[in-house]
């Protein structure tokens, strides 16, 4: 593909970002408004805004070719299991809360004013790849704010929207990203958000460890000089742990996935919310009185509970670590086997990782209405292979909702066919995506400026510090009132009065 | 209009109606299949339906005409100040649960297994004007097998399931609705329902009271021969107290919605979950850490709490009526003025049942970002018509979301223009509607059957008997076991075994 | 018995009195701290306060004699099925909570205030039969402060605080009443109360129904000249309506029970905490995974219910109304029959009201350390009679706490001997009391104010207005604010704005 | 002091112990009856108790002397500022659960089952030092059936129940401790306990380090050989780290204080109830509607608000750390500083193991009638200290319960002195101690048998198997069902089937 389409694409993208992009101060309010409009866009008529907007893209793709050096370098980038998991994020990211976004935002545009005066990325020059989404601008316009130079790709092929898209080339920030790459076109993009002349990548920010990959893969070179990797996915961080492990990871490395806050707002808290709203949006069950069975009482599992229990749900679990069922007890939950109770339950979850949790037979004996669905990590959670068979039929009673029926007429209601119920069926709330740009912000803050020798070659968690920082940015949208330890207190605590506050092995 | 026409048009009806029905034993699956389909029908293609189905109507209606008999009546049919607000139900009907249908209608296939043997409405000639749904035609087709003769109309313009009225008319019940229809045709459909050869009615279903009203003031001989109205909504029974206050009521009338089960359910279980569900479908909002203020303590306001606090929000409420404030205090919220928190909330739901309860000025110091939205009876607790000024500008952000702007660029979120929420932006279960057709076939029963005397001309509330036994055909659903007491412990109770249990001023 | 020996004992409670009143010009203050003087004495030395105090009394009360016309009438003062209900009460009362007690009885306070200008009962002269504690006085001495003349007895023989009683005489107000009297002390004290020369009471405050039925049988002339009676106890109102149905009640009745403040404080709100603290203070059982049956769900049950399941108990119900049993099931509690439960029960816990819920056979299958109490109105629920047989060993292993041991070992744990754990395991916290002595205090007023023909022979509920006020006055404690009604509300709703606010059948 | 001397003390505790000792299989029930027993004594005739059967002791006393080689070492062992906080633990140990014990200690006796063919300790040579009570009998019989010798002591000079230790004794293991020890005593009984003739421990179970630093200084011979040291307490795991910190650790240790299960049982979950139960036994204060702050947000925080929220308290918190802060924000607590509410609060609560958490300037702002009390680490979180002045009047009104009265007659509530609400005026769950007691015996036997060069000298937190195997040995308390991975999940989760099943970050 020569640089006259490439530039030609861009051009496109740039004609429609003068359509949308409003002269603002305000750039959380920019985008808000940009995916306020974008939402009604989609609502009405998402067909002819490609066909207006983006001509020239469908075009082009059939253009460009991806160049893989052989069929071993194209397998390896496609073996990994949970790039489905990944793709299919990006119905939920989309989705997205955007009423409360400016204010839900507000966390990285106050990270952007104490830090902007230091510039302390002047000088980094950052490749990421990620869900191109508001949130997204906005943590890229944050970096660019704080000095970095930016080259941005998609981590999905699904979830770019595009007018952002648009917007961030429209301020000089070069993105290769549409919504609805083919794999081709994904790795394209990829590889020329890092090709490009007279530019070197210092830092890596990646969601799902492709554009990693790809750099470690293609440009050596690159790989070896990069200052910092910061890495955003479960997926992305084992693939780090791999590398590491066998020897081959030159770069410091940060896990920024296993950050407390992090993990508590994607799971326990975010989850404690979508069920509900998962379960709603699609069967509208009440919940009162409705016996469930959650298997798997990890943070997934214990929001889950929380919830439904809540909302007058009769729920019990099922656990094969007896520290967490123990932590079920106590929190008034059964314990028990899925089969001792699998006839009478109203509603199957499942929130394991595991695979075949809920199997074939177990499905054979619900009850009539039975609703079955995923909260956890895979779609294999559910044996929904099982259920294609041809003594079964499936009714499709509306998205993300099937029946499949027994001969004898009973149903059984799946959900999102066995997928992640959150991801597919509600939305993740600004508020959750706001704690995991601030936390890629300060990981790539950190690893840029830290001194020679604090990080040597291996993957990191995010040092406590930072994940208090990014608790503090984030209180102010509760109006809460951190105390202040006096000198004394210090002292007496053995504390620093900035924090950290707690051991590594503190469990919060 | 001719009765060629009125054939015209349920031929329409009935040939649609062949379409749709599948033979089947199972009432309620037939129903709920029948939803499944509208409803992926109603997303994918409602105007192909409409214009194959219905074609006739459309060009019918400009022919019939309602024939007031002066401007005066007119004017009286049109006054009710809730007439916006039963019409505003259609929406939440039309898209009530049908997952978990047949289950959840239960308890009418129970009832009428138990009464059919005894054909308990052998005689009645039932009149009904309500919603016309799968539910309902659940209730039709249990009065009909008990012994009833039936004829219907909607009370709502919009809320008619146009295949399942279809469906009710092959099964050889007349039904006068369609999906659509103007204040004229309404009038007309419940003219036509009541006004035929060879047949008078003797007993009166309605919701909203605009069938009453119209056999009261067009056909008094029928009216004055009925044994019987049952009344569902909250204006219809208001009706029903002034007639009779004037004493004009010559029918004994039964006020269904007074009953135990059915303000419950309508009220504190529903909305505890439907304001969840209607704010998540409309903002996305996350609910924890979150001030909310919620005016009104009554039972939607417990319910709105209860779900709120369950999920994190920092709750706080408003209230005029001692008795209810401390409740509220013993359940753990703070009692305000809403002015005194009115700028740090996040979050203002109105349920009080009165006007003006956020006012302009409230409005004026809301916070950017607060969510305002109603779950109270009227649409007038949020002053809205304040709001439609110049200096504020409009955004439709969504289906019923509005941003409203200030000068200054706030922005106040308003959900459903300020109408119910849970009946605009959620949707009711099918449980509920259970309970409420229960009631009512109840109610009807007892008035047919109940020996002279019991009941005078006047308003009566469900004997508790019933409302029990409403409560005890819903319990399997639950699986529930209730205890029966021994003859002694019934004597020492003085209680008859059989209930009813309590006494009239129990407050559960 | 001399009027020397009447002036005899009350000179001894008026030498214990100037050894406690403190001179303080707020009255709550000064029970307060009387009460907490006695409580540290009764910890410490109650035998040598006994013996010094006292020691007049014992003394004279072999001297009196009640003269029973004959033994029926002694049987009839006897055969009330709750007396032993009423009287175990004494031990929470004498317990109740007086650390907040200032704050917490200052609706009487504020009350006085209030009504001091108008003197509200000028000319009541008020016979009263309660429970003779430190609460009790600050109602007395309310009374005095409105108008009214008093005379005062217990209506029970263990609960009297005796330095409250010699307090009281202090002030003026005959009291006859001591900690441990004897039945027969117990009707001599009520005569001495309304037999007095040249005062005949017009007013009767009355707990149980035992000075009312004195009266009544004694001083047919004081009965029918009463102005109205005020009851407070169950038994007492169900005297009262035998006494209506029969035609013999010649006077207005108010029956105080049944208001709504005091049903939900009495119950639903006391209940929740001391379900807790009564199972704390006698066996310490952890109460997080606890495996419990809860038999009845109506306002005990539901507040025992809605504690243990916050602590992470894992509760089921029993119940006999499918009304309750529904709410049961929306609350998310499982509803079941004892039997099929009860071998894997921690914990059951009676709250019907009815008598043989918790049977032998039933008692026969509990597994070992299963704990066994009774929270609601009879101390028959469990039936402890049958336990009482000889293959069974009795182990009191500590107060309130035995252990019936089976003969193959296992134990039974049952708490107070069936009788109420609230009352006797636990305590009645002050606001509570407060509550029903605010209560009386309106309700002495409203008949005693009443306009001709208001109140005519019957029995009546607690106004709800009066009601309100009730809560209104204590709403204070709780810095909880009121919103007021403006006009054009009050007009809408077509309420007064200053109440009543709610129909008399609202269930709050 | 002679042998003779020491050889009398035990004859004495063995002859008591004559009179106690039950013969029965099950040692569980053996120890639950014998503190039945000494319960009902306690409150009986504790004194007569004492003097009958321990006649001997208190003479004894006044024999022995401990030889300090000098006073530097004396001080030492004195100037480790929690001693007082582990002294004030014996309270609650002695009050702990009785009625569910058999049960509740179940999990040992399971171990014991498990282990007792392969005596697994056998060989051990063990001292120890714990309080000495019927749960740490159970242990200690635990121990002796594994194979392992012991001898044992009282960490805490209050805390010994004197027939267990003569029950003890009487099944031949040597016990040196009373209820009632002077300081030397104390180290006397230490020092008996390790120092005797042809017997050398080669295993330390100790719980505050005093057993520990004695054989360190004292003996250490007998230090340096020893195979291995379980240290339970806060305290002696910081002795621990500061031995090891300057390299003098020669013996690897165990650290079982952070072990995952007891940190949640001490913390969450037992404070989750004691704070309801300490605060109802010393104020009877009823919780619904009152305003309190929890200062510190960590487990015991989330325990403490937890339960006070659910019971209808209006709760807000303090913190010093943004992500506990966060954490309270998204459980529905407002976070503020404590200046802000203070004046507002009905109570206080600190749970922050900080000092002067609650100032002198705030205590002098609250308002009357306030409750102060401290769930914390220490007893210095309230400035106590500051209240012992002349301007303020202190008056006792009951055990644990001072009234700290203001000039202005303003009384604060102070309880326990400031002191450990939960173990100065509630009880510790025998179910509890269980977890604790059940994870020393694991750490004793893992240690004991650990193969050469798996631990090193050094301190050690307990593997996560063996937490998860703590839990496992609880769950059958609550007929909890564990679910066992099938191979392929294993497999697919890289588990092994049998645990661990988390990483060691992972945080529950």
């Amino acid at each position: 593909m020569t640089d006259a389409v490439v530039d030609g694409k861009l051009e496109v993208v740039k004609q429609q970002a003068t359509k949308y992009v409003k002269e603002t101060e305000n750039v959380a309010e920019k985008y808000s408004a940009m995916t306020v409009s974008k939402n009604s866009d989609m609502n009405m008529n998402v067909g002819e805004l490609q066909s207006a907007a983006f001509t020239a893209v469908p075009t082009l793709k059939s253009v460009k070719k991806i160049q893989f050096a052989n069929a071993e370098d194209k397998q390896e980038f496609q073996k990994y299991p949970t790039k489905a998991g990944r793709r299919s994020l990006s119905r939920s990211i989309s989705q997205s809360s955007t009423d409360s976004y400016s204010s839900d935002m507000s966390a990285l545009i106050s990270l952007r004013k104490r830090a902007q005066g230091e510039k302390p990325l002047a000088g980094a020059k950052i490749v990421g790849c990620t869900h191109i989404t508001a949130q997204t601008a906005v943590l890229i316009e944050t970096l660019v704010a704080l000095g970095a130079q930016c080259r941005w790709t998609a981590c999905n092929i699904y979830s770019t929207q595009n007018e952002v898209a648009a917007a961030l080339a429209e301020t000089g920030v070069p993105v290769f990203a549409w919504k609805g790459e083919s794999e081709d076109d994904f790795w394209w993009c990829i590889d020329r958000c890092v090709n490009t002349e007279g530019w070197q990548a210092n830092m890596i920010l990646d969601d799902g460890g492709d554009l990693t990959h790809w750099v470690y893969k293609k440009y050596p070179s690159v790989f070896k000089k990069a200052q910092g990797i910061v890495e955003e996915s479960v997926t992305g961080v084992h693939r780090l742990y791999q590398l590491s492990k066998a020897g081959k990871l030159c770069v410091p490395a940060m896990n920024v996935n296993d950050s407390v806050t992090k993990q508590k707002f994607d799971n326990l808290y975010c989850c404690r919310e979508s069920i509900l709203d998962g379960l709603k949006r699609t069967t509208d069950v009440m919940f009162g009185g409705k016996q469930v069975v959650v298997c798997g009482y990890g943070e997934v599992g214990k929001g889950c509970c929380s919830a439904l229990k809540a909302l007058g749900a009769i729920v019990c679990i099922t656990e094969i670590d007896p520290i967490c069922a123990l932590q079920g007890c106590m929190d008034g939950f059964r314990v028990v086997k899925l089969n001792e109770v699998i006839r009478q339950m109203d509603l199957v979850i499942t929130c394991t990782g595991n695979k075949n949790v809920v199997t074939r037979e177990q499905l054979d004996r619900m009850k009539n209405g039975c609703i079955v669905c995923n909260m956890g990590h895979s779609n294999t959670e559910i044996d929904v292979a099982s259920l294609r068979s041809p003594e079964l039929t499936w009714e499709r009673v509306r998205s993300q909702v099937d029946h499949v029926i027994w001969p004898d007429g009973k149903r059984v209601v799946l959900l999102a066919e066995g997928r992640l119920l959150n991801l597919s069926c509600s939305t993740v709330p600004t508020f959750v995506l706001s704690i995991t740009a601030t936390t890629q912000a300060l990981a790539l803050i950190e690893l840029f400026n830290a001194p020679e020798g604090r990080y040597k070659q291996d993957v990191y968690l995010l040092p406590k510090k930072m994940d208090e920082y990014v608790a503090s940015l984030h209180l102010s949208n509760f109006d809460a009132h951190l105390t202040e330890l006096s000198d004394e207190q210090a002292k007496y605590m053995g504390l620093n009065k900035n924090g950290p506050f707690k051991p590594n092995y503190y469990r919060y």
